[in-house]
């Protein structure tokens, strides 16, 4: 028997160890989460250890209320220690879920404790934590060097000025903190919200948004602006569909001049607006060399009653079963017809859809990058054991696995770095496997070159 | 090599071994299954081992057609004797089949009889279990009592009297049996025998049911009914589409008044029909701290010609592959909204729906349990060992596994419990090997609450 | 360690190797690929080891695109070697992928050759192959022999002379060549060439069509003919959807005419239209004993820009994800209510898929053949270890396994008949595994029957 999360976690082989010593010296490059650049700016420290778990990280905020605890304990407004202890009820009964690896893994990582949490260790944590998250050395960009963390790339709406990125950019040498352009409220023309969102817009570029023109001169103008602050990579959440075109639909300027009047616009008309401007988009970032992202099939908001009472992106999503490979063809297709298909990452949230996406990917390579189109880390709610083995073996099967771009944390939460840690183990434990059982060369040179290409130098080179 | 079904059978590590000596010694709560209540009442002798197996057990039927056997010896009248010949003849050709395990789990549990079946040893069978057939002690309920079954649910139709549920309340101790409330024939309003089962509705509640409101006032008079007789679970069989909502559609006043005048109400008003009638039946259940168990996906009486000349429920169904998740989930927020949605427990008949529902859960758990949302059992068609793991490992990555309700045999069979210990060995080998590969750690207290919780207390205390 | 590709590559038990002996000994019988019977007849040397290769691979095709290769080293007018080097240097990228596998089998079992390839490696095996593809013992039809094929499928068209079939048949003793009846083209009356193609079918049978009752003639005495060269199966790809029928549409007779006067077909149309021809194919299919095979959800033809400048069938196709149950059963329905029903291989492109098919063969078994109804081996997109192995225990969990009629290669290139070996190695690794995990017993003669069964006497019996 292994004990628990020991130097072989996750590691069955002595191929698949070996491998780990040679992944594990890799720096870390985080292409996709939600950080806050001013958090990392500013550089505070944090209060306690509920703050850092329980403040903002809603995986953990859906186990507890999986267990039974009330919401007051969760989003509410019961003291720091009380949630805390709340979580620590819960965790000894997530055997099985990626909760519980990723929470001892920081616990042992940052603060080099390794005793299981539960109710009975609560205690003897809190103050262990603690004590340590008031030193200079636990502050965020301390925790990102502690973590190997050479380059992350935070989520930005494209009316962001970017003022924290840019003050990194100057100050801070031992890491770079790079904007993603994520256009998703433009693109989204039946939010309540669209034309507030173009007076930011209009403030961001300093002009008026008046017709479809002007609204993609604008986005080009702040892809300029995004890229001056460090950005090399854009990203879109596709819901409930990927791709509607109908030639006989009204012109984009009409529908976008008709939103601006507030007049009506049908789903249908909406769909067909959001996949043109998609298109139009990814011509730009083709031009810019710029990798494109695609998540698609979250199904947001399920509980209308926690959406009215806490509101968005608070542990209420899940994976919609939507069939979509006719539409995502089509949609890759528009964009590769004219030469105009970036580099792109497609993430799909159901496992259902590892075959459908992993085989498309093929029809649309070419020769301007290795893997140009690419099946995306396990996402969100696949990110667990099972689903990055899946995710390996689905790019494996149908694809060059060597040429895979790895992992992002596609976190909120600044101690989740020990994640790439969780997929380098994974990762070197298939590979491992496999040339355990026969399946593939004791290579040495060959099994380095792969492991580090896929932790480090695929994404390194693909961002160029 | 492991002998076939020893008494490690399935448990591949020490910790599983030792986790499944504390799971077998668990009562059994088989809290849903297609049992007869009148023939545990009536407690009589079976005539052979083929009326037990091949009587009603449309599993061994299809496995039997698979097996190019003639409908005569499947559903037919040929004799008893040649019937169970060919079903011998059928066995060894089902490697990897559950049917091949519970089989001889069966053949081991009751009658003590550990050679496997073919036509080699059919015979000597055929004698050996109709021997014991006709003691006492191989009468229904001693069946149960040998299984240490604590309790049973079975599925019952709201006009049933529940004679039999009664009788066996007052006059049998060793067990409890308790009915389901199964309205599917009140909810189907396009049923060709809609009025007629009205008919028997009101003969069971003494009254006209002549409005909706009536109707309404009937169920939850039977809901009262059937409290009396110890339910405190609903199911229900969701084919084809999960909810449908339109506010514009005619009301159910409406749509029932021209039902039972026999006027046309469309596939739509029928859809919205029975989603609001499940909407207000879920809220009654949650008043009662009732369970709701929802089955999703069964593509049923497939074969036209067979249906014709078998009928229902003889194995020609089989699982549907819609989507369904936004529904579900509008479903689930239309009752969680006004807090009425009750304990609920969800079987998806597709493994491909696996992350969608197990991802949904989430989003409508409350304080009212631990874990008040659950994902089923691997049901009907996934309840195999592949399928079992994959339920298990689906809760765990995405909910919390600790506090899954467990196993149900869904059987027509008084000779299916055993599947209990099946359910209970992957079980357990599933949390021996996550603790074995050091995922876990080896605490003997926490492992065993957990295993005591899925096998016995969760669901004990899910239904109180 | 095991060393790669060693004699047990992919044995990882004792009864696994004891019962690959046992299946190895077993002749090919191919009964679904789609190699050229003129090929096979004139049994001409191949240029050189690139030729065979990469001249029709489109599997090799699509990996050397995701290694970012330019197109001229794929299907441009590239040299040979520069061909084959871009293919060396893909080679050792390709970790997990069963293209990985084939290509060394391959070089193993034709050349004799076990060093990984790679471009260190490459010129050496381009003189190997090349010195060896010369000699007369790697003609064609020596190169089948080689591989202990028996018996090999072809896929033609039902206007096809079959000349080389004819030819094959007289002169070749030492396997058999069957053509498959393929009318896809005949089905699709949407397609621009349909009344081109009526011409070609007009000269085969010798007589006009004008109405749909001689379309439906000639492609019975097209079937009498392709008997005559040895054909017992039939093969159909569908795609988009399976099965439409409308009571209220045109008559089958109408839509012809229309079509054949080039006037308007409403997409509705031909699709009732395919679904009815294929309801009287498969009565006819009934009639001769014949198997009908078919393929479900591909996604042709993806990248616009390439098949207007590559055109069909070279890598740009991949797999659907629409959900067809309901279609599919309707489709077995009408065909077996009037026992109509053929023997049916169904094959699906999406593992989503799995469970659906599996479950569904069970609702149209019966007496005409053991698994008379048929989950197909893991298809083109799904044909490696994972995919194998889940179409095996789909199969054995909702069937009769021992029943199953086996691997089929698929293939546009002479040398994959290792594909063979490779499946037999992965059925003999599944079921050896369950033998030594103890669920099912070690019985030699009925495992022997078994494999014997999966590997050759099946699909021998199916075809009769």
């Amino acid at each position: 028997m292994k004990q628990f999360l020991n130097d072989d976690f996750l590691l069955q082989s002595d191929t698949a160890r070996k491998l780990y010593k040679i992944a594990s010296s890799e720096g870390v490059i985080d292409f996709h989460n939600h950080l806050s650049a001013q958090e990392i700016y500013e550089n505070k420290n944090y209060d306690n250890i509920a703050t850092v778990w329980l403040g903002h990280d809603h995986y953990k905020w859906r186990a507890m209320r999986s267990n039974g605890i009330h919401e007051k304990f969760i989003t509410g407004n019961a003291p720091d220690y009380d949630k805390y202890m709340k979580w620590c009820e819960t965790v000894p009964r997530l055997i099985g879920s990626p909760l519980y690896h990723w929470n001892h893994l920081e616990m042992k990582r940052y603060f080099n404790y390794d005793k299981p949490l539960s109710s009975k260790t609560a205690e003897e944590f809190w103050d262990v934590a603690n004590d340590m998250l008031c030193l200079d050395d636990f502050r965020p960009r301390e925790l990102l060097v502690k973590m190997n963390v050479e380059e992350l790339c935070t989520t930005d709406d494209p009316s962001d000025n970017l003022e924290y990125h840019k003050r990194l950019k100057d100050e801070e040498k031992r890491f770079v903190v790079r904007p993603t352009f994520r256009p998703d409220k433009a693109l989204n023309i039946l939010r309540d919200d669209y034309n507030t969102y173009m007076a930011d817009l209009e403030e961001a570029v300093g002009y008026s948004i008046t017709c479809y023109d002007d609204l993609c001169k604008a986005l080009v103008d702040r892809m300029d602006y995004f890229e001056e602050a460090g950005c090399r990579i854009s990203d879109h959440s596709l819901e409930g569909y990927v791709y509607m075109e109908d030639e006989s639909a009204a012109t984009q300027d009409d529908i976008f001049s008709r939103r601006r009047n507030n007049e009506a616009i049908t789903a249908k008309e909406a769909a067909v607006y959001r996949s043109r401007l998609l298109v139009f988009l990814a011509a730009n970032y083709h031009k810019k060399g710029w990798i494109m992202q695609l998540h698609i099939g979250a199904l947001r908001n399920n509980s209308t009653k926690r959406y009215e009472s806490i509101g968005v992106d608070s542990g209420f999503d899940s994976a919609d079963d939507f069939s979509y490979a006719k539409e995502l063809s089509s949609l890759l297709d528009a964009m590769d017809y004219n030469n105009n298909l970036p580099k792109t990452i497609i993430y799909n949230l159901n496992s259902k859809d590892n075959t459908t996406i992993a085989t498309m990917l093929g029809n649309f390579q070419n020769e301007e990058a290795r893997s140009k189109i690419q099946l995306g880390a396990a996402w969100w709610v696949l990110d667990h054991k099972r689903g990055m083995e899946n995710q390996l073996m689905s790019f494996a099967e149908s694809g060059v696995l060597a040429n895979f771009v790895g992992m992002v944390t596609d976190s909120r939460s600044m101690l989740s770095f020990p994640r790439h840690e969780y997929f380098r183990r994974i990762l070197c434990n298939y590979i491992g496997g496999l040339v355990e059982n026969g399946e593939y060369p004791d290579d040495e040179e060959m099994l380095s070159e792969i492991v580090k290409d896929i932790c480090y130098n695929n994404i390194k080179k693909f961002m160029k």
